[in-house]
């Protein structure tokens, strides 16, 4: 038997640095992790405790693909308490995580080979899934005075099918304004391309309000999860929200694919949205983080940083210091038990200059991480 | 924005039965379930205690892609338990349920347009997920004689790339033994052709013992599922066994498609392998519940039925009675209130005279509801 075509997707190159960072654990050693992308807490207790209760009483079967009517109905109310919207509930889908949501986008939307534009530096599955369902993934190179986000000019004369963007960005933390988003949504469907908004990291944000796309219009596919905000990871759950005439097409896949997410995790994710003291609290461990980075990074010698309006990342241009960011990962984690994220996964052109820092676990490693991140700096410069 | 072409994947027919009668459920109606392909079992109590302690103690974040090496290792151990085979747990990829391992089989094994065949009746997901693919699904009409299997003459020179096959099957309930499944994949090989076995019903079986594909070949990929014998349909929690050298192919893609499958669905999994009494306890259910199906149909005369050898259903030949099976079965539903689901999801072409009739309910349930087949069929009968 051989393998097909497009089952040949890239490896995360991330994989490695977390292979190393394991192995130096095992060996006893110290590790601050800086490379992970998930918050070190788990689900809210609120949410636990009402899952216990559930797995005593029911017998947790399949639910109807497109989830549990209180649980769309229970998002739909998100979106009015954080964007003042009205939303339908039919149009939420439960998707198991986020990336069960780009596989029902892609496959909704696109044909193969059609061309999708991704922000680079851009989560790096956006490409790979693309690619494993045969589409062609199309890298915009965006500028730092671009907030590291895309601009219509980025795709003029692409020969876009459609148009996915990230805000906060990953591994950027860079957000688009109403304006910016506007004005991608706008050319985006000038040009007759579908538009999908990635808005896992909207509840982290720091200074402005994330905007989502469902602000500015209904003929777009919004992706979110459970996993960062509320901190879900493991449990594979998030949700979209699709124009209500691509409902039916949705669930007929979704009922293929997936048959329906978790039906523990959906239970587990309705009671999450009510925990608001635990889900503060964990936002406020991010914002000291953050508070820290924004100071220790640069001290440190990483001064060339994105602006970090939201998510738990920080992207730096290390440039100065290596034209091989994968061993200059490796260096820093030999030397210093920090775990960072070579950019290369991101950005597989300019990456090799890059760094992503992330600071969703506790404070007191971020501290410790920072003062031997500057420590090693001192002295490497010192060489 | 407009849907693609790969989106247009068939509804399912059996969903106007389950809406038809969660209505008449609503209404007060007493219904019984025999179109529904899932146990009414929740998982094993033993494997709800394990994770309500889990849940107390652990973040369940992401694992790794390929699942939680100690649920690895303990699914290879199955194989030596029912198989007597010493497998490698290397092989074993932790997947979301089954369905995930046809989207990671699939993307793994074939390229746009490439045909595989799978046999008709079959279970309908296999021709919807290939298809919103971009991959040829190509039906293989199976014969009664070779007991709603295909054998080698149904794809010669059909031009396949691959060949999926499930024993016991989905309607029929039929099993391929050693030699009929050995004669498909020395076949299969010999064309070339990639060979996928789906074994979900394993462990359900009540004469014969149910053959794995891997005690024939090591070049086959294996699909399996916590869904049916271990009785965890919504936790959407199965495994793949694959060639070795297909292991990295496979977790890069896995990586990408679901970064891991949910954390906690893995836990309760592991646990529910040791579960033995009260899997044990299931699967006599399912005994006397065939047993009385096997009296019962023939008696309210659905008598040309499959050799039902394993899984939870009969598959019932019903052209003496009508040439519709999706109004006999809402005709059946309306007067009966027993739903059972035409075969046209399974055969869209042969299916108009066929009905599957479930049998994972209570035994009560199906004791009452071949009574209430027989007096509706003697009456249909007598007008």
């Amino acid at each position: 038997m051989r393998n097909s075509t497009r089952s040949q997707v890239d490896p995360f190159i991330v994989m490695d640095v977390m292979e190393d960072a394991r192995q130096a654990e095992e060996a006893g050693r110290h590790i601050i992790h800086m490379e992970v992308g998930q918050p070190s807490t788990g689900a809210p207790k609120g949410a636990i405790d009402v899952l216990k209760r559930a797995l005593d009483t029911q017998a947790l079967g399949y639910t109807v693909a497109l989830g549990l009517p209180d649980l769309r109905q229970r998002i739909a109310e998100l979106y009015g308490d954080w964007y003042d919207l009205d939303l339908n509930p039919e149009r939420v889908v439960v998707t198991t995580g986020s990336t069960g949501g780009f596989l029902l986008a892609f496959t909704a939307l696109f044909d193969t080979g059609d061309r999708v534009g991704i922000g680079a530096p851009g989560y790096p599955s956006y490409r790979q899934i693309l690619r494993s369902l045969d589409l062609t993934p199309v890298d915009l190179p965006t500028a730092s005075q671009n907030r590291f986000q895309p601009v219509p000019e980025d795709f003029d004369g692409l020969g876009l099918r459609g148009l996915l963007v990230a805000s906060p960005g990953n591994p950027s933390g860079t957000m688009l304004d109403q304006s910016a988003l506007g004005a991608l949504i706008e050319a985006a469907h000038a040009r007759g391309m579908s538009f999908i908004s990635d808005e896992i990291y909207h509840g982290l944000e720091y200074e402005a309000k994330a905007v989502t796309a469902l602000e500015l219009s209904d003929e777009v596919y919004v992706i979110n999860s459970f996993s960062k905000y509320f901190s879900m990871t493991g449990w594979r759950i998030g949700w979209m929200v699709v124009p209500e005439d691509h409902v039916r097409v949705v669930e007929r896949i979704a009922q293929n694919m997936f048959i329906c997410p978790s039906h523990a995790s959906q239970v587990a994710a309705l009671a999450a949205m009510d925990c608001h003291a635990e889900l503060d609290a964990n936002l406020d461990v991010y914002t000291r983080n953050r508070k820290l980075m924004l100071e220790g990074l640069p001290a440190a010698g990483f001064d060339r940083i994105a602006p970090p309006d939201g998510a738990f990342y920080v992207y730096a241009d290390v440039s100065e210091h290596t034209r091989d960011s994968r061993s200059f990962a490796a260096e820093i984690l030999r030397e210093t038990g920090v775990a960072v994220t070579p950019g290369l996964d991101f950005d597989p052109e300019r990456g090799a200059q890059t760094l992503r820092f992330a600071y969703a676990q506790s404070t007191e490693d971020i501290r410790e991480g920072l003062s031997r991140l500057r420590r090693f700096m001192a002295e490497r410069g010192a060489r």
